[in-house]
């Protein structure tokens, strides 16, 4: 090792992988589009490809004292697949890497798996390939996916321009509030192991964190109306985060209204009950996997009639800076604090 | 999680897998190769694509005391490779992802990344994607590499037939002894530390258990002569093993002639001085990253003239069994046994 140590925190998330990534050469021709969206495109015998990777890790991003295995299985799947839908491709295939400690039994991996193949089933995708082996400590999940998009047709972080509309997929913070929630029933659980939790008050919110879906609907619905989105990311670390995203790679600002960030009744009064501000929940709370997208304003009329699609802003010149303009009238500057330490720069 | 408990340990590395992926339907016409070999083949546009993915635990497939980063990141690019050209397949682009605990330093991870740039380079690979994250223990690395191949031309395990040639791409054992001497300098070290290790003696079988490669060349020439292997997998687990593996995925049997199979002699001489027989550590040894194919016999004379081809047996009647022969002239039932607990069933 080098003498000289900078702690990895220093850098934080993304500046890390800025700075690993900053000697990474393109050889091949056939590199459309590299480190840095919520894919790769590859371009293979002149046909796209579409590439994308996650990994999962015990402790870090999940706690099996609430998350079923089943349901941790199914929603690995789904958080990769919302990165391959989030280039407006179409997921094909996924390799499945775990290391797990003794402590897994074989009936425990099975749950897993059904949870994996149940995912497959229902975005009709294939289980390629894998390995399997032991770790010190804990699951470690690491899945690639692998699709497919009419050449290019695909959507990245870096199309949008001055004054296309910032649009929404669905309601926010849910999963944040859910996983809240979860967190409090856990508490409650190990001070007192006999009080049974009740969370059937809040289907809404633990589903949301507990068994995401991806928005392959909102996809298909876009290219059947022809609506070719300027740029687009998956919603995995809050709204405030992935529209600086966008404004990073397209080099633009924007306006994002408070008023118009839409939130689920259900996440609205569980946020009310733990005493936080259901709009923060939704700027920063993150794991909603509802897609984030610009559209040019010609294509207003087109989107406007879909129920599931929010208008929440629009993007402005570089210069005029990332602002918040809130229920008040005031105007902040926009932030992408995350309150969730432990989300991670991928793809 | 269920109520009956099996332990992992039952079923066995491979068994596992074979477990787990017993629900493993294949939904897309599209999906030409699926979990059981080096790689998996999946048809996009006609086209054909091969995949393949494996991942590395830190105190499981590598110690840190005595694996500078930099040959662990290069190392970890050419495991993947290495499935890809068993599959006669060409390499273009990997992912990864690694998951690190505060222990690594922004410095020690970038040493990681220049021996993975390095690989890359070397096979002439794009890294397009990845994702970094936390753990609580360890060092975690995932890659997934993907290929080209021409349609239907690709090698799978399943090919070989009664009366076909078994060959071998170089010698056999080297890391498996390069292994045992770092451990033993390492425990000789932990109680003297002022005594300094001197691997200069055994720089052959350090360099293939710290810096394996790909054969890229082997796959190579055997295009440029046109002999199409009728089987083909990569040297990860010992000879035996491996071949048991082509035995059962093609219904053969075989004979495994123990004077055919080749030893480097730097590792015949290191044998000795550990006093282990020298063809038990290329049975079982692993980790030597050679090809391991089946050749119809009227390719013999095509293969016979290239040196770094080593013919060791040939495959008979799957009701004939898995014979070695050994230089006393007895036969045995070859056994897969690998003196490597951590070894692991991959894609």
């Amino acid at each position: 090792m080098s003498e000289e140590r900078t702690e990895i925190s220093k850098l934080g998330e993304f500046g890390l992988i800025d700075y690993l990534t900053r000697n990474n050469d393109t050889k091949r021709a056939g590199t459309l589009l590299s480190v840095g969206d919520d894919g790769a495109v590859i371009d293979q015998f002149g046909k796209q490809t579409v590439i994308s990777t996650d990994m999962l890790v015990e402790g870090i991003h999940f706690d099996l004292m609430y998350t079923p295995l089943k349901h941790l299985g199914y929603k690995s799947v789904v958080v990769n697949l919302s990165d391959i839908y989030a280039m407006m491709a179409t997921p094909t295939h996924i390799t499945l890497n775990i290391a797990i400690s003794n402590r897994f039994s074989v009936e425990s991996l099975d749950e897993f798996y059904e949870g994996v193949y149940a995912a497959c089933e229902r975005y009709n995708v294939d289980l390629v390939g894998g390995d399997t082996t032991s770790s010190n400590k804990g699951l470690i999940i690491s899945i690639t996916a692998v699709g497919e998009v009419t050449p290019d047709k695909f959507v990245t972080r870096s199309g949008a321009n001055d004054g296309d509309l910032v649009c929404v997929t669905g309601t926010l913070g849910a999963a944040y509030l859910g996983l809240q929630l979860l967190e409090r029933e856990k508490r409650i659980y190990l001070e007192n192991p006999g009080v049974q939790p009740d969370l059937q008050q809040n289907t809404h919110c633990v589903g949301k964190i507990l068994k995401p879906e991806a928005r392959q609907d909102m996809v298909e619905w876009l290219e059947e109306k022809e609506v070719t989105p300027t740029s687009m990311i998956d919603i995995s670390d809050g709204l405030s985060s992935e529209l600086i995203h966008l404004c990073n790679k397209s080099q633009t600002g924007c306006v994002l209204y408070e008023d118009k960030i839409p939130v689920h009744d259900d996440a609205r009064n569980l946020a009310y009950e733990f005493k936080i501000d259901p709009t923060m929940c939704a700027l920063n709370g993150g794991e909603d996997y509802e897609l984030l997208f610009t559209v040019k304003q010609e294509d207003h009329e087109k989107i406007a009639h879909n129920s599931s699609i929010y208008i929440v802003g629009y993007m402005t010149k570089e210069e005029d800076g990332r602002k918040l303009k809130t229920k008040g009238g005031n105007i902040h500057d926009l932030q992408a604090q995350g309150w969730n330490a432990t989300s991670n720069e991928k793809n």
